[in-house]
Parts: C-alpha cells; structure tokens; sequence
C-alpha cells in the first residue's frame, strides 16, 4: 500500500525556490526524499510575484500569484516559505499554521523578531515549524541545537554567520588591502551585494545572533536585543598588526552566559586567536563555535550561503515535516521559558584590542597611559611601531568592561597627540567569570 | 497530569556509564533530561561486574550483576548499553530488543560487526536504536547523517576520528620528535591506552570508518570491509617534509564513492593540504569532514573520547529515545539496502608521497624513476635533500592506484642504491574522476 502523498505549498520561487522546485520535480531526488519522508512528496503549487516569468523544471500550471488561495485551497501539508521579508510574509504564515500546514522557512528576518510568537502558534497547531535554512545555510546547528544538544548547558556560542563580510576579513589580511577596495572587488564577483549594509553592518549577523542564542539559552532573543557593530571601520593596518599578535580578525556572533541568570548577546569585530579553530575559517564558510561543560568545544563549519546548500537546508527540514506528518507526530517545540537577563551591552567584558595615531614626542605614551587607567582599563601588552614624525600603538587590555573601553577611547580622542584612533576590536578568550 | 516515567536501565557503569548515572541521579540536570524528553526519567537498574564496588552517586541498591534479569524484571522503556565488547552483550541487545526497550549504546566493536542486523531487529521490534557516542564522542555526526543529510548524494566522508593518533602525529610534528617517543609521554600522560595497538594500528578507526560509511551510503559496511594501515610507520623526518611541502599528516578514515556504484572504505595516514579544515584539527579533537554536490563541504569538530562527551552524546540519544517512547513513535531506521559494490583496496587511486634514502652516485635518480615509470606512476614533483653520502627523494606522485605503488615500493626496496624506505602516504585531493 502506497502511503497518501505529502501535499507541498512552496511560497517564492527565487534563488533558492528554484532549486527546492527542481528538486521535487526530479525523479531521483524526488524519490530519495520520499524514502526519507516515508511518503512521496507532491508538490500542489508554487506562489511567484509573477506568472509569466518562465521557471525551467517547474510546471506552468503549478504558478499562481496568490499564496494565501493556495494556502487555503490546496489545503498543503508542508507550507515552505522561502519569499523573503516583504509584507504579507508573516500573515501567511500564520494562515498556513492555522490551516494545520507545519512551516518551512529559510526568513531569518521574521524569525529575528517573531521565532518565539511563531513557535507556540506552531506548538498550539499541532505542527511543525522548522529554519535550518535561517543561520548557516546547509551547517546544521538549528537541528543540532534543537536535538542533540536540547537539556545540554550551554555557555558559549561564537558563530561566523555572514559569508560577505567572512570574506571581506580574510582576503584583506591575505592581499593586505583596505576595506573599500576589497569591498568594490566582492561586489563586482557577485560575494557582496550592490547594498551591502546588511552585511558589512552586522545586522544579518545580528539577526542569526538572536536565532543562535534563543536555541541556545531556550530565553527569547530578537534582533532589537543583540548589540551590533560592523567591519567598516577594520583596517589593513589593523588585520597587520592582529597577524603579527598570533590573532585572526572575524567579526563573530557573541552569545554568551555571563552569569547564572544572565547572558549576552552581540556582534562584534574580534580577535580570534590563531590557533582557535574559528581562525581557520575562511572566505564565505560559515561556523558555529559551542562550549559547555558537559559537551566540550565543538564546531560545526560549512558552506554558508548560496542556492544549492541553503536548499539543501530547506530540504532536510521538508523530508523531517513530511516524515512527521505521516507518522502523526511533531518534533518537540524549543523552550524559551528561562528566566535569563539580557546583560547591558555596556556592562559586557573582554580583553580589548586598540590602535592609535599619536606624534612622536616625549610625554604621549604616559597621557594615553594614564587616560586607559584612570577608566581602570589595565593594559596587557603596547606595541610601538614608527611612522615618520608619527608612531602607531596598539594595545592589548586586560578584561574591561565595553563601558570603561568607550569611555577610554571617548577621552583618547580628546587628547591633542592623539591624531587617529582605529578600530576597536574584542579579543575572544576563556569565558570572563 | 504528570506522564509516566520513562524506565531506564544502564549496562556498565565504568567511566561512560558512571557518568549517565550520575546525571539521571542530578535533580537539576534530570529535569532537564525530563524536559527534552517530555516525561521523567527513571533509573530502574544498573547491571555491573562487581556490586561490591563503591559507585559514589548511584543508590546501591539499583546496583545488580544480572544485566539479563535487569532487562526481563525490570521491563525498561531504554536500555543503555556502555559494558564493552565483552562476551554476551550482543545477546543483551537481542535481549532487550525483543523484550521491546529502545537501545542506546556506544559500542562501535559491536556495531562494526552487526549494525545491519541490529537495524533491522530494532525495526521490525518497533524500537530505537541509537550510538551517537560509537563515532566522535560529543559530535553529533551520527544523528546528522541519519537526519538532516538523509536522502542527500554524499560523495565522500573524511574523519580524524581516533584521539590517539591524532595527538601522537600533531605532537610529532610540534615538537619534531620520533613516534616512539611521542608514544611513550602519551602512554604515560594516559592519552594512550598501555596497548595502544587498537589506536595506532588503526582498528579503532576502522570500526569508526565502518558505521560513517554504513550511514553515508546506505550500504552495510562492516570493519572487516576497511583496508586499513596505522601510524607506526610514521617518522618525524615524513612529518617535516610534509610540512614543507604545505601538508599536515593525519590518519584518515576515508569513505568515498569512487563511481556510479561503487565506493571504497579505508584508514590511512594521509597528506592533508594545510589549507584544509582537516590541517586544523590538532590533538585529541575528533573531526569528520563531508562532501557532497548538494551540501558543499560540511565539517563537524569536537571533542572525542573521554567521559563527559561521551556521557553527553549517549543523554542526548536517551533523551531521543524517551521522547520517541512519550509520543508513541520511532526515527526512521537508516537504510542499508543499496546496491553499492566495494572497491578492491589495491584499484583505489589518489596521489601518494613516498620518501626514500639513496645512495648519493651519478644514475640512482633514474634507476628510481625508472621503477615509477614502469609502474605507469606518474611524479608530480620530486625534492632530493643531501645526507652525508646518501640523499633522501621526496616524491609526490599524480594520480595512481594503492595496487601500482605498492609494486613500485616493492622493486624500489630491491633496488641496491636504496638504502631506506620511508612510509607512503595518500594524499587528500580533489575526489577521483
């Protein structure tokens, strides 16, 4: 007896749609998805901002310009949303989970805000809500952080979550090229978008910040909580001088326990000690860094983005709704019950890195001496590199607080020696207790 | 209403098994297992060698030298297998398995031999069967090759994953001393076993490379089935030339389809370019890297043996198990049933790198190239390094199969002006077309 098909509503046919239509249409990936789904997977429609654009692989009759009508006329199983932020996106989901469709979704821009909302319309549905394809693309981090690790302690999860600005950073420390430069190069080979913003701002990886750490500490947390900065004050010079300490620059997603009932949660550019395994992850791969007492550091590293794995991610998610869908069960829904504080950005510690411009006169080094201590910042080590009439040093902190570094760097500015400050950068080590 | 607990009975309770039991006896780490699994936990029985032995945490009175009345009285929902490849526990998981429990267990010996056949018992019983803890302790590369790559063309899967020989090669190659040494610390610092034959004779990794090939590719691959070739040949002189050269040594289990239906399954000490993630992967860390044309390369790193990832990967398989026991149903069994022949070990091709001492006199070159041409090997570069009146040939070679070099090494030791052989390695490359 041949099981009833799985019925699959796919919203959006882009980059990514396409290749997540194409796949169902293909008799042997079809059929490999069915025997993992336990069913065949039938594809009942796909919703396009335009039907009369040609879609090679997807059958013209499938096309219609309305999701919601699919959505409530071909009564779908599996709703796999793959239309990206634009209005309407959230309400079709909440139709397809109130249709009783479990929701496949790559929109890591709704899910920033809306996971927890969504998670428990799905759980009161009875369904599945699934977005491996929302942070790392075809790593598989949203599963394993949802399974394998699900009742595992958690202190520490470091993501390099943004393939632009993970290729940016490592091809201006392999050519020794600045950042506007390298910029203009990946955005004519197609690795940045015209609009990089998004990107080289570390909203993207604020938005993946929010997921990671919402999985990981089973406590809510949007975009609008994760602290953000981005890579485009990072200099050659800086990237020289972080090489030559025995560190890489990445800019990280920071989700950390600071304290029994306390995390953080951020973006930064950091450095990451070259030994690290983070260090070894270059040009557009994506990691996920984890640490924990009970599972020890583990890292899961992968081809980021891109149509064929952030489809291949989509995929997994729609053979394991459809699996669950013929045997009458859903996965167990993520807690985000614990009762954890969002610590103030300000109040976050690190050890810091910090470059500065001065003259090259007698009396400079002991100023911005005493400006970095009376914040109580205490200094680790100082390099002093000669530049003509100039001298450039760089400092390495202790811990300090992101407060008493900003109030550091505020007072540095003011002083008349002083004639640039460069970037200033977080230097990842053991957790602070 | 409070669900019924689910009835938990753990076999061996050594450094693994102490560990569980330790867990399941912590309220706070309890209810967290609880959470994940949707009903309480409870320990019914611990079956061990010797019940007169203090077990700090486990209430003696659960304790019992009877594991097969344990699982016939106590009718657990999972038992927990973490005894070892000793005499009977194969008939243990028949035992429970009939008798209707899921099985977890990290008994990769047992596996290697009857993954087949244990798959297909616990399916036609209606039970899980779980071993995230067989392969690389804490990473959860079992669960993510039974789910998310499901129904996905893998096309090769490297792992570094036995601790031993991945710290004895890394320490090598730090500190440029000679494997017997560097064999000696780790035995004595405890990272080697006092017989250390399993580790650096590659059997362990052999029964590791069995189970990742059996998942990889849906085809039964039993450890009898692995070519396999340990570390014991390995000299510091190798490591430092393939330092040089821009590769890092590691011992490889290495699965790879090697045709349209066919794949080869072996464990090699192997040339690792430095710029691959596997170069990265130091010391006692376990690391399985996975190609495939939909997924791109994945890695997934951690750590590997040793009580706390090892205990967290068999909870995370409890906390599966019960949950599928709450909700009434099971995973899908991964599938075993494709037709894949294996590759004779002497018809697998890749490069290779061999190193040779030779008397240092006009026409020994071309005696030996003579012998690499006769074989059809093609060199791809060659480096001659003066030692005395000898001289020491590096040789990497073009693409050539395991059987064509090892009837090269054999005439080459025929040969009069050579004076030593040094190991051949395979080197990592560009799957064979």
């Amino acid at each position: 007896m041949t099981p009833e098909p799985v019925k699959v509503a796919l919203l959006g046919c882009g980059t990514v749609g396409s290749q997540v239509a194409a796949a169902l249409g293909d008799p042997v990936r079809a059929a490999a998805l069915g025997a993992a789904a336990g069913a065949p997977l039938e594809l009942v429609g796909v919703a396009v901002a335009r039907a009369d654009v040609q879609r090679p692989g997807v059958d013209p009759a499938l096309l219609t310009t309305d999701p919601a009508v699919l959505i409530r006329d071909a009564r779908p199983d599996v709703v796999v949303e793959l239309m990206g932020d634009v209005e309407g996106t959230l309400a079709l989901l909440h139709q397809a989970i109130d249709a009783g469709a479990s929701v496949v979704t790559g929109n890591k821009t709704l899910l920033a805000t809306h996971l927890r909302a969504l998670t428990t319309r799905a759980a009161e549905g009875g369904v599945d809500l699934f977005y491996e394809a929302a942070v790392a693309g075809a790593v598989p981090v949203v599963r394993v952080l949802r399974t394998s690790l699900a009742g595992q302690r958690l202190d520490r999860v470091l993501g390099i979550v943004n393939g632009t600005t993970n290729y940016i950073l490592t091809t201006m420390t392999k050519e020794g090229r600045d950042y506007a430069e390298v910029l203009a190069d990946a955005t004519q080979l197609g690795y940045a978008e015209r609009d990089p913003s998004a990107d080289v701002g570390g909203h993207d990886a604020a938005q993946k910040a929010a997921l990671l750490a919402t999985l990981a500490f089973g406590r809510e947390v949007t975009d609008a909580d994760v602290a953000r900065e981005g890579i485009t004050s990072v200099t050659a010079a800086d990237l020289d001088a972080a090489t030559r300490m025995g560190f890489a620059v990445r800019l990280l997603a920071i989700a950390e326990r600071t304290g029994d009932r306390e995390i953080s949660v951020r973006v930064r550019p950091s450095m990451v000690p070259l030994d690290h395994p983070l260090a070894s992850v270059d040009g557009a791969t994506n990691a996920v860094f984890v640490e924990g007492p009970g599972v020890g550091p583990l890292m899961f590293l992968g081809a980021g983005a891109g149509g064929p794995p952030t489809a291949s991610a989509v995929l997994g998610d729609l053979a394991a709704a459809a699996r669950n869908r013929v045997a009458g069960t859903v996965d167990r829904a993520p807690s985000m019950d614990e009762e954890l504080e969002l610590l103030e950005p300000g109040d976050v510690q690190s050890p810091f890195y910090l470059s500065l411009e001065v003259a090259d006169r007698p009396g400079v080094l002991a100023a911005v001496a005493t400006i970095f201590g009376s914040h109580e910042v205490s200094i680790r080590s100082m390099e002093q590199i000669g530049l003509m009439d100039d001298a450039r040093l760089v400092f390495l902190t202790h811990h300090a607080t992101e407060a008493a570094m900003a109030a550091t760097v505020q007072d540095l500015a003011r002083l008349d020696a002083v004639e640039a400050l460069g970037v200033l950068l977080r230097v990842v080590d053991e957790p602070d207790q």
